[in-house]
C-alpha cells in the first residue's frame, strides 16, 4: 500500500471498479462491516469478499473491530481504510474563530484545536495562526503531511461555488478572498471550501443524527438563521452558492433591516442577535450564546424566556421551510439547539402550527421528524474534514 | 420487435444492459442523435453504435428525421422508439375538468381530449368519462389497447406517495380515494400518479421550458399557488407527498384564513381567486382567468391592473423560495403566465426585491433565470404521460 494507490482508487476513474467503489464507501462513511458494503455498494457480496481480501492484503483496508450489525446479534468485523493511508485537514473560517481539525482517513481525530479571535482578523493573521497549528498538530503525531489527501475549509457565510471565492454577507475581512489562491500555496494537495452550514450538513450525514439518511433538512439556530438542503445525499449548493440561505427569507417586508439590506428577515426575529442584548441588559454582564443556554438550563427565569421565545420564532421560520420541502427529516443544528428541549419544544409547537401537514392527519411514517444535532458546537469543522472524504477525486464536479 | 420486449427493456433489470439504457433514455427524452446519446448515457460511441444497429434491426428504434446537433452545424440523424411499439394514456383528474391524451412511446401525441364539468362531480361520473374518451381515442386511431405501457395520473391536489390516495385540500369528492384501486380494474397496466404540479415539472423538462435541465423550480399562478422542486432530474415528492406546495407557507400568521386551515397563506395574497371576483365585479360578468388574460392583452386596464398585482404578490412568494433554493431556473406555470410580460415583468421586479442575492452582484451565469412554461394550460397532463414515459418498470420504487 502506498498513498498514491489511495488517491488513484478514490479518483472518478476507479468508481467502475470494485476496489473504487469500496475504498470511496469507507472513505465517505468511516467503518462497515463486509455485509453493510455489499448493501452500500450494490456489488454482489462475492464480489465484495475477493475485493476485501486483495485490499486487506495490500493493507489499504484494515479491521477495526466487531459489532452487532443489525437486529440479528451476529457480530461481524467492521472495516475501516488503513489510517496509515491518508490525513485530512479541516478548516473552520468563523466570525470569531479559527479551528483545525485535522483526521486520517479511518476517520479517527488526531488534533482540533480553535483559536478566538477578534471578529475583524485579517486573512494573513488566519493563515499564520492555520500553518502554525497544523504544523503543531503533525509534529505531535509524528507524522508528515506527505500523506495529505485534501483540505476541506468551512467558511461562516456564502461561497461562490464557481470560484470558491467568499461573498459579501460573511467573515469580514474574507469579502472576495479566493479560498484556492489564498490557501493553494500552503498545501501540495486538493482544497475544498463551502459555507459553514452546508459543512455541518456532510457532519450529520457522516457522523451525527442523519447518519443513513439522503434527504434531510440542517436548519441552524445561533448568532445566524441559516441551514443546509440534502437532497439524494448531495448538499444543494444553488446557482450562486446561496441555497439554505433560510435566514433570509423575507418574512415582513416592512420590518427592521437585515444585515443582508432587505427588510424583515427570518434572522431579523429568529437569530439570538437581539435575545443575547436583552440577556446582558438584564443580568448585567456580558455573555455569550453558550452562557444563556446553561444559566437557562439551570433555572434562571429570563434565559429560559428568551430561548423559548428564540424557539416560537424559530419554529415559525422552521414550518415555512417545512411547508416548502416536506422533509421526512430536520436537523437543528447550532449552539442554541444544546438547550435541549428548551428549545426543541416551544420549536416542534411553533413549526405544527405553521406548517401545511399537521402531525395528527398523517401516519407516523410520512411525518417530519425534528431532532437537535448530535454536535454541541454546529460540527462545521468536522463537516470539513468529511468534505474531503466524501468528495475528495470529485473536486473538478464540486468547483462547477 | 415486440411490446413484451419493450416492457422487459424498461424495466430496473435492464439497466444494466447498453440497449436499456438507450431505451430508457429514448422513451424519457423522446428523439436523440446517436451522439446525444452517447453523452447522456455515458456509453462510448461503439457500444451506442452496435447496439443501435440491433436495435433498428429489431426495429425497436427507428429514424425520425436529420437535424443540426448543437452549434456546429454538422446534421445528425435522429432516433426515437418505434411509434407502434406501445402507447401512454395521460389523465388529468383537475378542479372542474378531465382530460385525457393518447400517446405513443416516440412522444407523438394521438388524442387530446378535455371535458369541462362542475366542481363537485363524482369519481364515478368521472370514471365512466375517462373510459369513453379513452375507447373513442384508440378506435380513432385504429389501435388496441394491447401495447399500452402505463397510465399516468395527474390530479389537482396532494396525494399520498404510498397508497396513492388523494388527500385533502384538492378536488372535492376525490378525497380519499386510492387511484391505484379507482383505475386499476380498468386497465391492465401500471398506474402511475402525482399532483398536478410535479406532473408539469415532468412536462417542463421533457417538452417544455426546462429541457436538458435537472435542476429548477416550477412556480403555478392560477386560481391557487403551488409548484414543484426537481433535484437532480428527479421531482421531490415529500416524506408526505406535500413538497412544492408553495402556496402554503405562511407569510402572515394574522393574515386572513386560507383554505387549508391555517392563516395568512401565500395563496391567500398570490393566487387569482379574489382578483377574479373584482374583475367580474368591475366587468358585470361571470370570467375565467383565461377571460382576464385575454381582456388585460387587449388592453383593459383593470384586468391588467389585476394581473400586475398578482405579478407583485406572486414575485413575493417567489423571492421566498428562491432564497431558499437559490435555483438556476424557475419556471413560471399556470394560466397566469400566458400573460406573459404583463405578469413576468413585474413578478421578476418583485422577486429581485426579495432576493437574498441580487442580480446586479452575480455574473450572468450565477443568476436564477425565470421565464414563463411552453404550455398554454399547465401542462400537467402531458406531464402525467411523462410520468410513465420516464418511470416505466421504476413504479415500485416510486410507490415509496
Amino acid at each position: 500500500m502506498n498513498r498514491i494507490e489511495l488517491k488513484s482508487l478514490l479518483a472518478d476513474s476507479a468508481l467502475g471498479t470494485p476496489a473504487g467503489r469500496i475504498v470511496r464507501t469507507l472513505s465517505a462513511r468511516g467503518s462497515m462491516s463486509a455485509a453493510q458494503l455489499a448493501r452500500h455498494t450494490g456489488l454482489a457480496k462475492s464480489t465484495i469478499s475477493t475485493t476485501l481480501s486483495e485490499l486487506r492484503r495490500t493493507n489499504m483496508v484494515v479491521e477495526t473491530g466487531i459489532e452487532l450489525d443489525g437486529g440479528v446479534g451476529r457480530p461481524a468485523t467492521t472495516l475501516t481504510l488503513n489510517p496509515e493511508a491518508g490525513t485530512c485537514i479541516g478548516i473552520l473560517i468563523g466570525q470569531s474563530e479559527i479551528q483545525v481539525i485535522v483526521a486520517d482517513v479511518s476517520h479517527r481525530v488526531l488534533s482540533d484545536q480553535t483559536v478566538q479571535l477578534e471578529p475583524d482578523y485579517s486573512p494573513e493573521h488566519a493563515t499564520d495562526l492555520v500553518r502554525g497549528l497544523i504544523a503543531e498538530a503533525y509534529s505531535q503525531q509524528w507524522r508528515s503531511q506527505d500523506g495529505l489527501l485534501g483540505v476541506g475549509i468551512a467558511v461562516g457565510g456564502p461561497v461562490n461555488p464557481v470560484t470558491s471565492r467568499v461573498m459579501r454577507g460573511g467573515v469580514p475581512k474574507w469579502t472576495g478572498v479566493s479560498l484556492h489562491e489564498h490557501f493553494a500555496p500552503m498545501f501540495e494537495a486538493p482544497i475544498l471550501a463551502d459555507n459553514e452550514s452546508n459543512c455541518s450538513a456532510i457532519a450529520e450525514m457522516t457522523w451525527g443524527a442523519a447518519q443513513g439518511h439522503e434527504d434531510f433538512i440542517v436548519y441552524t439556530l445561533d448568532m445566524g438563521v441559516g441551514g443546509a438542503i440534502v437532497s439524494g445525499g448531495n448538499v444543494l449548493r444553488g446557482v450562486a452558492g446561496a441555497a439554505g440561505e433560510f435566514g433570509h427569507v423575507v418574512i415582513d417586508p416592512h420590518g427592521p433591516l437585515c444585515r443582508c439590506g432587505n427588510r424583515g428577515c427570518l434572522e431579523v426575529y429568529a437569530s439570538f442577535r437581539t435575545a443575547l442584548v436583552e440577556a446582558e441588559t438584564e443580568l448585567g454582564r456580558r455573555l455569550h450564546i453558550t452562557d444563556v443556554v446553561r444559566l437557562a438550563m439551570s433555572g434562571d427565569e429570563t434565559c429560559r424566556r428568551l430561548i423559548r421565545q428564540a424557539g416560537e420564532a424559530g419554529g415559525r421560520g422552521l414550518g415555512l421551510i417545512g411547508s416548502v420541502f416536506n422533509p421526512s427529516l430536520v436537523v437543528v443544528s447550532g449552539r442554541l439547539a444544546t438547550a435541549g428541549d428548551l428549545l426543541m419544544q416551544p420549536l416542534i409547537e411553533s413549526f405544527e402550527r405553521f406548517s401545511l401537514v399537521k402531525r395528527e392527519d398523517v401516519p407516523p411514517s410520512a411525518q417530519t421528524r425534528v431532532v437537535p444535532s448530535a454536535f454541541t458546537d454546529n460540527g462545521a469543522c468536522m463537516g470539513a474534514v468529511g468534505l474531503v472524504l466524501r468528495n475528495h477525486g470529485q473536486a473538478l464536479s464540486l468547483a462547477h
